[in-house]
């Protein structure tokens, strides 16, 4: 066993605190990295404070962001090294067997045995395991399988930290501009609309950017304007709670990516789409939407959702990022400092992740 | 100006009779069509009775499901020949000039100056009219642009009734699965749902099995089983008030078409759809509808619209069905017969589309 010292929640109120716990011995298909960045994901209050799920598995680790030096591997491990920079995000292990774990399909997030980063029964036999379910990367180091470990090329070390929330944040934003229109060969040159402008929304108007659009920031207020124009670089911002300017605005842009988890109307934002307009939802708002079928009948309009993405995206994602020069927008903590930074996330007071520098909150 | 007689609606009760009006004299792109067949949507009940326009145009001929024979062509009309066997459907005219009317895009129907084959203003000149606005195929001729008419290629003549609905229940079953679903190319060998089993479901089922997916059923009720798998070839029938059946059958299906324009409840539907499913919506149902994005999110599916289809899809359409031998099942009736026909189509007592015999309803 391999121990290991993390922050966890031991109950609802989701306060975290020191954990001692064990990571199993890295098996002949395992990568065991020195976690050095952590990225604080919004998905971790929500179970770490029981609201994705009434009983979570206590202690819980959160924690899907994670970049780290590779410390050893195991025998048939190839693709990673000792010393390497290495990440790891939402998934840590899958049947391997089925359909979606095809490396043709490269879709084992859609495994329905697919084992995630905390909070996720083991896939691995439970006698390597000291705990009964994963945990996460607000710790010291992680033991994975190599399928799920990532190569951090080089021209991303620079800034290890902004490179974090590319494996929930980044990939999560990604992965439906890829698979439902078109990646870059498509998007060229198209009118990208982004809903929202937390960690993910933050990270579909660089990725935008990147792939070469015209990226209008949709927001409820005016608030951040100037942060989305002249910090993250989109060209335009629009309010939609502005009903002029978003009639204006009607059948102008050719892909929108919700990034909303909390309930909204989606008349307007729909209406903004151009004939054959794809509508791309990442968020998960609690309550049911509605819409009206000739929103998308009329125009030959679409919605569609993902996943983050499999290994093969997640790593041609951190490789587009690293030619590209993209990084997520962070403000670095210490790991004390994690209780304080999910009330500021809650009150949307970040610009745009906190990333844990684990490296130096001596936690051992 | 060519005498035409037809059968309009004069009030919102709908009630259709004999109305004597002109169409223009054929201009150099204009071809005349000496109408033999034209089929009965559900969509022209809700135009005659008001129930989508709270006041049409009255005096008002129905009818866009439209097989004639050529009698006169402009000067400028190459791709039609008098005495063909010809045929128009849900639009008779665009503006020509804008993005969707572009020949790459072969998208008129979504040019915001489209003009539809009934109730709609017209495209030409004034002048050059009888009527104000356009109207349909209850009657004995119709003069339309060249782009909107289409060749009835030879072998399908041995049955044009049967050919009239292609041009409204089948393009618009026709257009999702190519525009979303990849056509043939993609679909041979997949599972495809068909919610909903009137004029549109039935086509539904027939191209699906022309196109070689394995097609199932979804209904209401156990009542068109034997029609569904007998009669139309489906391969499988599945009632969606079923909830042991419908939750065996999750994740089963790739692909969906839903043709109901009734409201109704998704969930269950949507979670027919394997990973990467698409759900498409061809009906128009009066109210929204509600989704959550994690049936999306969580199997990577998408939801999409279509509208009819453009000029070349609608040819290739034509060019399939005469390939594969597919037309629609019909019940022919005679044009004094239509006010029967609508009570008895709203009843859901029609398989699976009316048409009426124009040639032989002696309007003249």
């Amino acid at each position: 066993m391999k121990s290991c010292v993390g922050y966890a929640a031991f109950e609802s109120s989701g306060k975290l605190s020191t954990y001692n716990f064990d990571r199993r011995e890295p098996q002949d298909d395992d990568v065991m990295l020195e976690i050095l960045y952590s990225g604080v994901c919004h998905s971790d209050v929500h179970w770490v404070r029981a609201e994705w799920n009434p009983s979570p598995p206590y202690p819980l680790v959160p924690g899907h962001e994670i970049v780290g030096r590779v410390a050893e591997v195991g025998a048939k491990v190839t693709k990673i090294a000792v010393g390497d920079i290495a990440a790891v995000g939402v998934q840590v292990d899958s049947c391997g067997e089925c359909k979606c774990c095809s490396d043709q399909r490269d879709d084992p997030q859609y495994c329905t045995k697919g084992v995630f980063t905390y909070a996720s029964p083991h896939g691995y036999p439970d006698s390597v395991e000291s705990e009964k379910v994963t945990q996460g990367g607000y710790s010291t180091r992680i033991v994975t399988r190599e399928k799920f470990v990532f190569s951090v090329p080089p021209a991303l070390h620079k800034n290890l930290a902004g490179v974090a929330p590319l494996l929930c944040a980044g990939i999560t934003t990604w992965a439906p501009l890829q698979y439902f229109a078109g990646g870059e060969a498509e998007l060229r040159g198209k009118k990208l609309g982004v809903v929202g402008l937390g960690g993910l929304g933050h990270m579909a108007v660089k990725l935008g950017k990147a792939l070469g659009c015209h990226v209008t920031v949709l927001s409820s207020s005016e608030s951040k304007r100037k942060a989305a124009i002249d910090e993250l670089g989109a060209d335009a911002y629009l309010v939609h709670k502005d009903k002029e300017a978003m009639k204006d605005a009607q059948c102008s842009l050719d892909v929108v990516v919700d990034t909303v988890s909390a309930d909204h109307d989606l008349e307007a934002l729909v209406a903004l789409l151009d004939v054959g307009g794809k509508y791309l939802v990442v968020g998960l708002p609690p309550h049911k939407l509605a819409f009206k079928n000739s929103w998308f009948v009329n125009k030959k309009r679409m919605l569609g959702g993902t996943l983050i993405g499999g290994p093969v995206m997640t790593q041609d994602l951190l490789n587009f990022c690293a030619e590209r020069g993209v990084y997520a927008d962070i403000e670095l903590i210490k790991m004390d400092a994690i209780n304080d930074a999910f009330e500021r996330m809650l009150a949307s007071d970040v610009k745009y992740r906190f990333v844990i520098d684990i490296a130096s909150s001596k936690l051992e």
